[in-house]
């Protein structure tokens, strides 16, 4: 549904880069969930631009609550959180109106909205629309931990640098949830934001992969055909217009493998059944089977660089060149690992509520 | 919505492998469609079994129209196609009951459904079910066809061949519907084969890569955030169990891309608006820029090969061995290929309603 | 959504009067439900026309469970119930295409689908549709009853007479759940009948008003707002064509009542919260504050009369009179007291499932 | 989907009475809608405290828009409208938690949300969130009017006093509109006031029935079934807790009609549609039919009163008495009336983007 994503839990998105605020409403979170403020700054934190390799527009992101916490705790009942605009330089962009940014939603905009688009800053399609989602999803994430529920997300691969594979999740998962840049092998990290430094003195950007791992959910979650679960993730994930893959456990690698090698083989250890591989991103048939859910997302590089692009003005309808001057990332993709986290997070409290009840996540 | 997809335009899917019948109801599509029952025959031939490369199960695939189109066209409300299962061996799954087929649903059915899950075949979670899938999109696409929309899928990447690459989309995307064997290059289909017939010696299987392409979409279509072309695709397509990863445009590649590679470069040609690359696969922001709109499908091999795998019996709850006897597709990639086609088709008649009301499809 | 109702547990309705069949398919209700089949079929005798006051058209209803069911239990997947239309005279219905019947949706199915409709016998809009919100209410219903929720509906008020008032809940849902003319008072019962004869003598046909009662809800069922539990059973009863108003508890007597006289006063007895009145019908603010649910649903009388009456031509353009010769209701009152129940049951499934998840009804 | 209505334009409510602020995000009104903040400030002026029979917390309703709004357009994205709190007394109410006003949803909201609700003046369930909606529906009104679709509600009866009949609606649609209470005969509406005043000298309080006509809209609009006009208004208008009955037309008056009186005969003047009369409120089949689309809503009297009454201590478990010392309305039917106009506005909206697409509110 357009700006609103899921059924039992659900959040309503909105607000321009430009704007007053930018926002969101999460609705069906169950009663008497402890809302932590210092938690929901510390998301979005880590979704802040960060050192030399973002853009200079620094803003504290400061957020209020305005319905549906009483006491420090969920009432149940909507939840808004506001997070005003600072420091918007809207000149930069009015000059520029009719000029479309390649790869960016300018000339979709206008096309859609005929013009009537709030073009500053990409308006409704600004990645400052994030900061509302990762004000909910912190809400969200601190309820599924609290129920043995853990998420992370680390920079598998950026600027052309690979980072270390997992080889503990539960050690893992909680170093890099407290890490501004999410990489397993921190010297990969400063291979990485070297590359990405480089990219920016040459007037461009770069784009990477993210991978996810998720741990403690249960069986049997997500349904079958059209509320899978990987149905579920990648609806919500693909709402981010950077994200341009989605792939889950193996992905796109099985393709090149043979059944027997692809199949995860069951067994039973301690009464709990696992498999030997997890090709299968801890899926099968849409459902949660209990092992960990994990998948991976392409994020292109920002379509906003100073490199002069061919372009059109779909004003005056001619041919033309940009130099794109404002205040731009040279990448995204350890921003948006908080994205990945918040968007997962709240996606799986609506699959949860689902099954189990809009209560579930509420009890002690 | 579990086993519906679409807002405006909606599908319900229901079956089991081995009930009385698969099939669904189509809701929203407008009046005065015609219905072409020789084309959802059509449609129905290509998912069905094919050669030796397929399982021997080989259904008519005889559906009725028990609602919704009358002197041959949609009357506007909802049309439930039935297409009833014969020649289903049931006893061939009974006695094997609790054991786990390793990348199949049958443990996360269990989990899910207590026990009461209709085991047979697979029950609901076969890959019968799209065969009500592709029965309904068959209208959805000759709908589309009628409005200038054409769609085509073809297999990309099988049994470790690659097929050509589009070189001319009009002529192809025509051939390419026609063929019961999705390939450009007919030689690289007979490699494919060849292999298929190989791994299944071997009692294995395959994957491969299926790619789609959309032509004549106008642009705007599409809303940001969770409507978004991408979001409403991929939520529908991840709905096929087999489908483990979709990527749009040039997807994973881009994060190995500059941002001066990737971003596409708008120009004006004879009015009309166009990029000189289309490595967004013709969606900005989540909406259609009115080129192309391309993306691939990673379609995991099939699960059930007869070659003995580890696994456990989930009844006795004991690890223990299996040798899947039944009938199986050493390949589905070439018939998850209409599958794709119907789905994509669904969705786009939901967001073109969306956009330009319910009647706009059913307008001449 | 159009003809789906529900989220977490979802109806879906097709057929025409005249087409191959009327069903529903019914997602979300949780697996282990037993189906038993002779009380589907017990209610859909209720809802089968009765004796000299309704239509000659009488059909077994003969149903089929294409789907969804298996081992005489619910799958927890899609249950699709098909029910085939027999004993059809197309012929009376084809001459008089054109012909607007007043009161009835032939004029509105023209002008909203252009002439695509399918008019015999009022087509997708006839009360025939409700066959199969019956049979899939009878499963909804059944269930609730295995959890101690009972749902009955009294004929109030028919052709001018006033059944008595509900003096003891228990006692009378049961009687009244067994009888094919559902009056509390059997005597008014035969007056009712009377009447309609009568009425069916000048041509013509009578309304009424039903009463429902919902015993044994837990509180803290519905959501504020937009999911009241007002909302939802007026969303869905409103469905029904016939039905013209609905009101909860004493409904519009209150716009009469002082608030010392509509507020239910409440008291603890045996730890149990109760009302001393129960002017708000068992809900506050949308929610079920424990107390029998109570509303009344106005049905207005059959619009198919054989009585002469002014009328267009909706093809020619042009003033006319019509004379309805097919077989028609008297009064639809009695039989459409089980689609009341039915899709009351339906309903509540949906909100128990989205407030306890959606195994909660299946469970011992 | 709880506190969200609507598919293709959906509003979503938020904020507690004495939380930081009330409002609303409108997603799905098409691009280029005029806004009239001074229109919106008259809505909101109406649905505000009224003279001596209201209740004297007055509050100025400054609203901000802080979204979805560019040059005094919409701009197509999610509107989100803020409507601070003021002149809030939140100790006037937490000494009495515990105490269930009858009538009210403290108990419900209490038994739902486990003691978490915020409870001071009724939290999410307080009339106060009607702003929210009144400031949304405004710019759906304001979007209708450009389309020459006309809504107004009068106040039929309060107090024991009826209303005059409508007349002649156009001209007296447009007097309503810019009364402060809404009745065609003030004098009339100077006896209710009386009546109002003289309950509130009693500590006690009133009711009455609202009665809505729609006019200009086209035939076609609603859907068969589950998304007829009736279900989506019933389904909205429910939404407000004082709604107890809802009836279309003639209403429950049709139960005393025979067919023959109750059918609207058509006829066509000067190349349009009309029935002699309009007792099914313009739909037949849940669909409009061209007539004037009437409905009258009883409204409750409201529950909180002055005079002593029983209830219970929900904390305490225990029998007790209540006198409720706020500030409150004697009445709040005059009130409810712009909330009327408004809900029915925005499910307007919303039928007429499923039928004629997104765009079409926007065009010129």
């Amino acid at each position: 549904m357009k700006n609103t994503l899921g059924n039992s839990v659900a959040v309503t998105v909105f607000g321009e880069s430009h704007g007053n605020a930018v926002g969101a409403v999460i609705d069906g979170l169950p009663a008497g969930i402890e809302v932590n403020e210092a938690f929901i700054a510390h998301q979005l934190d880590l979704r802040r631009p960060y050192g030399k390799i973002s853009t200079p527009r620094q803003e504290a992101d400061k957020f209020t609550i305005e319905s549906g916490v009483f006491n420090n705790k969920t009432t149940g009942t909507p939840i808004c959180i506001l997070i005003p605009n600072e420091n918007t330089k809207s000149k930069d962009y009015s000059k520029s109106y009719g000029l479309a940014r390649p790869g960016h939603a300018d000339f979709t905009a206008f096309s859609k909205y005929n013009g009537n688009e709030d073009y500053r800053g990409g308006g409704h399609f600004s990645g400052r629309i994030t900061a509302g989602i990762v004000a909910a999803g912190a809400i969200a994430i601190d309820a599924l931990n609290k129920k043995g529920i853990k998420i992370a997300t680390h920079i598998k691969k950026c600027a052309g640098v690979e980072d270390s594979k997992f080889t503990d999740y539960n050690s893992e998962i909680d170093l890099l949830n407290k890490k501004l840049f999410a990489v397993i092998d921190d010297s990969k990290g400063e291979e990485m934001i070297k590359n990405i430094e480089k990219a920016a003195l040459q007037k461009d950007s770069v784009g990477g992969v993210l991978e996810t791992v998720v741990l403690g959910l249960p069986t049997g979650v997500g349904e079958p055909w059209f509320d899978s679960v990987e149905s579920m993730l990648s609806h919500a994930l693909f709402g981010v217009p950077a994200v341009k893959g989605i792939e889950f456990g193996c992905g796109f690698q099985c393709a090149d493998m043979l059944g027997s090698e692809m199949n995860d083989a069951f067994y039973i250890e301690n009464d709990i059944v696992k498999t030997k591989t997890n090709n299968n991103g801890g899926i099968n048939g849409g459902i949660t089977n209990g092992m960990p859910v994990t998948f991976k997302c392409a994020v292109k590089p920002t379509p906003s660089i100073a490199k002069s692009q061919e372009t059109i003005n779909f004003k005056t309808n001619e041919n033309t060149d940009i130099e794109i001057s404002g205040r731009h990332d040279p990448c995204i993709v350890h921003r948006a690992r908080v994205v990945v986290d918040s968007i997962t997070a709240l996606v799986l409290c609506d699959l949860l509520a689902q099954k189990f009840g809009t209560d579930w996540l509420g009890e002690k």
